[in-house]
């Protein structure tokens, strides 16, 4: 089903060649401002054709509200919005019809809906449909401001290169730089690798850190519903993000319980702990250190170069070349997505902690 | 909430120290025959106290079905199991209610239960949790062999030792080796690693490798409901489960779109991929090739080790040695729960196909 | 929340006086032909204006699919519509927003909503909001048609009359009469008591039969999926319905188990029941006979008989006059509503079917 | 599905003659007192044998806790709990394996579940499948009182005989009084009937009045999660249940407007209406009046008279007496069962409020 969420619940619709994408969000209570320029700040970071890196597909992406607001303020019904497909040309997509682009979702859409698959730009598979997710979570993240909460996401691996400083608390930063690397250096070598890539008619992964500050202690479930999980389950609806590790994560396999724990302190009345390696979670529940997670990109799937593939007409070997316009770096576009997604998983675990705490998290000045 | 699934649907209940630990599994049809020696075969891999590297708690663990079942048949009604707690000892847990132990999860239950946490023995963060896992997973496992459907976990890395070959296909492989590594050397290394680890009142962590053969193609949704994020949201259940990566998972990160594309070829009538980076899964859909991937999970957090705490009384600093009988190497006891897990997840992708197609997949010898 | 529904999921968004009504219909699989002349048929049923006993407010009430479709099929994403309002006036609601209307959801939503309620037209409490249950139900009485499902609806009593013929199968058949109570007689005297009211500045209630045949026997969940529990969970969507009753419904009360019980014959080899005061429902599950079922709709709130109410705003005792375009018998236009609904709720319930047994339903020529 | 509810979930599992019943309460905050005197106090009410005019099988329905408890407060996780089937026969149910009870659930069984059908004592279709929701309904009950709601269930009508006080505030009242229904000569009257429905091995239905006082304005939600609808759907898994009217219910179909409508004023502070047609609901949201709704309850199915059936395995007709211990007036023991329901249907709507309003609901003096 393309909903997700537990009481603040997105629902997904639409298609990159279909008239329109969108989105319904529902469970936020009535009351709450909605600031168009934050959102469409976010939306903005994600669009097509940012600069010289990214696809130059053409899409304005103006969200347009369909229903749930009254002047600026949602009035307890769903927001419904809309985002109008603009650019998009069918005939590229008569030759993948018969011949699945490797990597591409158009072999398990013959699987899984045969002569009905909406195959056009990859239908519902295509990363147009992250448009309502960086939406829905922008939502959330301005509403997270009200506890203070900030999250932070920007490229720490791609292209052979890693960064070092990790301290970066500002969530607009990594939009200074083209390539979302925040180091001068490493942006303008991995700037140049991309322009390599382009030549080569080849693409690159990425691995996007996210650390989110401020999350009061306690929240998440046992269990099903851990922060991990919830989290992971909503990132793994991003197209070609193919894995997530919080904290130390695939470090962990080579440690001793003596490097990985993570000691306790009091600083002031706070306590918290020396290291992080378990990415501000314990037990699936929030321990009030920054939240940190990091998800692996893979390469985009479009390439120039020729690949083998195979008829599914004449169940002959084939070849493809993908033509078009398409981002060579693609996990420099989901940057935004990663952020805000984070930002709606956090609020709906605020929203649904079980033990029924109250934050003055909508802002209403009474308490709830 | 305790409940996971979407049309078979598993709730767990009990902790480490009450009477109990157990689970409800609902959403299988009537006269699905439920081997009971091949559900212990999998809690007894589980069990503590197997070998000499595991904790020497002593658990029979064995499952009482207390609803759902007729002559060893389901009646459509919903599966409930118990096992007792037999070995438990309270009196452990009087220091670590006010001096959390690093690691585990004894600070988030203070911040999210306050006095009414269910502390002893980890309450129901326990790994024991995990026993109602192993049971419903099992089940499905069970299932899944009416299609042929067939899951292969193993240990891929611990202490420093990397397995190589990962031609694995028979179930029940891994068990033949004290750690779970399949290979003899690696198998020995590693086993005296852990003794060494016991002597210095240490612990491990380790990485899990799972491939699941002949799901059929087409299985998973779009979006939210995708075979990762199904897969995903579940694993981060366990206790000590810190990251996920399908395919070749987190090495997307540094390649080229060139290297990571799987291309394809007709092997007979049937497509396959000359790789499999993509772990057998594209756009959230089964593309026909092995589900793969890797799971890691944090060193045991109890360890005799001294440790910098805080005293949540006094707000002092404190120190604790977590004294009792622990593994030094719960990854090794994670292996059944890893595997039986990814059964649940399949048979409920299965179940929940939006295509809505039919497998013989309950045997009921009507093609339903 | 605003979503209903099991494996056929329907999330409806939008308000009176706002741009859109519209609604997310999720769960279809891919290749479901839908047919817009039949929608439109239904839609029609209950458009306002359709003759002198109904509102006069203008809207055509078309349908238009924002996602979805593929040239009249489903591509096995969520089905997305929406219908533009037109005829809209928000200075007649001035008054009410401090004045609430006996009756209305105006005072419940300023419990609920406090200043940030959208009280124009009853905001997403009005009748409109029934606009998309009725596109679905369409949608789903179409695709059971494909097993020989057929449901009727019609008005059995209203104004002191009440019908006493009830053998109607066909589902067009009510909808010959300018009351939807269908005997030419009783259409008569119901027509005129309406123009009555009419003139007397009142508003009438009235009780819906519901009748679906050849539903398959063994089709609802015991306890809390039941088909009575489904539908009455559906029904109560509907605003001004306030009661259901199955089979002999509140009759029972005053019987005996003799009376009561249906007794099972032959005919062929079709088992049926000599009466069916059960409704064709036993144990919450289909037993082959028709579904039937009845539901209460209060007269409509808004009148234009002077009467009490409270100002909100000085805490006074005040008065009001319901003026503009009202419904004086919405039971009238309930009628389609009631009967698509019904529609709905089947079709969720053979999907959802806990015994995974497979119909023809899709109607794909596969056995799906 | 066995789950019923939205943030207060109840699972419930077992059959009339397996070993156990049971239910599992998810979604309770830690630290809520459990008050075992006063669950037990309502389980009695529903027990088997309470006088001469129930059945005489003898069940002692004491529930025991298998998890979610730390002495008598509950710890966050899922509250277990199991009623041990004492006093059933399995022999009895040979004959109507083959020979379907009408009235029953005996041939919807069949037909949902074939031969794997759980059919003594009507398996997971019997009224012991109530003694769950008595539990579960008697703890939210008794957390509903820290806000001062109260809810009254009686016998309303029965056996001819109709009740015209319903002034009536407390829980306790019916039960002094053999029959539920609380007038001293219409409790002698119906007693009697019911002695003479015995002496003729036949049944009686009757219709349930439920009452409940303090509900705060505001609860419930527009549209699907109406009052309305969530209480119909749980009700409507009460076994025999077969329709419910809210406030004046089917009345409504023969008012006019300005006989229904509920007019307004102020009662001191407080907004009032003059009458309470509505039932306390408008719009699916509680106004502050008090909650009122009917519920009608078919004659017991199972009398001594001879019925006719038919054979399953033969096809031919059939005939049936049903021998055993049967209640001939199961309303009488299905009133705790919806008074208890109505406080699990409350609860969870208050926990669900999508305006997120707090209240001190649990009672632990943080304002949670």
């Amino acid at each position: 089903m393309f909903t997700a969420g537990n009481r603040l619940k997105l629902t997904i619709f639409g298609s990159s060649h279909g008239p329109y994408i969108g989105g319904i969000l529902d469970g936020l209570p009535a009351g709450v401002n909605i600031d168009m320029d934050y959102i469409n700040k976010w939306l903005d970071r994600r669009r097509p054709g940012i600069n010289s890196i990214t696809t130059q597909r053409k899409e304005s992406d103006r969200i347009e509200f369909i229903s749930g607001l009254k002047e600026f303020y949602t009035d307890g019904s769903p927001l419904g919005f809309i985002f109008r497909n603009e650019d998009y040309i069918n005939k590229h997509y008569d030759y993948i019809r018969d011949n699945p682009r490797p990597g591409h979702a158009d072999i398990t859409m013959y699987y899984k809906y045969g002569e009905y698959r909406n195959y056009e730009g990859g239908g519902f598979f295509s990363g147009r449909m992250t448009l309502p997710l960086v939406a829905a979570g922008s939502i959330a993240m301005h509403i997270l401001k009200n506890i203070n909460i900030s999250i932070v996401s920007y490229i720490k691996s791609a292209g052979g290169f890693n960064i070092q400083n990790e301290n970066i608390s500002d969530e607009d930063y990594s939009y200074s730089f083209r390539t979302r690397m925040p180091d001068p250096d490493l942006d303008d070598k991995l700037y140049n690798k991309i322009l390599e890539i382009i030549k080569d008619g080849d693409s690159l992964g990425g691995i996007i850190k996210t650390i989110a500050y401020n999350i009061p202690p306690g929240i998440g479930e046992p269990f099903f519903d851990s922060v991990e999980g919830t989290i992971a389950h909503l990132m793994f609806s991003i197209p070609g993000l193919k894995g997530i590790e919080f904290g130390a994560g695939f470090k962990l396999g080579s440690m001793s319980g003596s490097q990985a724990n993570d000691t306790f302190y009091y600083d002031g009345d706070k306590i918290k702990t020396r290291t992080n390696n378990s990415g501000g979670i314990l037990g699936g529940i929030t321990n009030g250190m920054p939240l940190e997670f990091s998800v692996v990109m893979k390469p985009t799937s479009s390439i120039r170069k020729k690949q083998e593939t195979v008829n599914l007409k004449t169940h002959q070997p084939s070849e493809i070349q993908v033509i078009g316009r398409h981002d060579p770096f693609i996990t420099l576009r989901a940057v935004p997505v990663v952020q805000a997604l984070t930002g709606f998983a956090i609020l709906d675990l605020i929203m649904s902690d079980s033990s029924q705490k109250k934050w003055d998290i909508f802002n209403r000045g009474d308490g709830n």
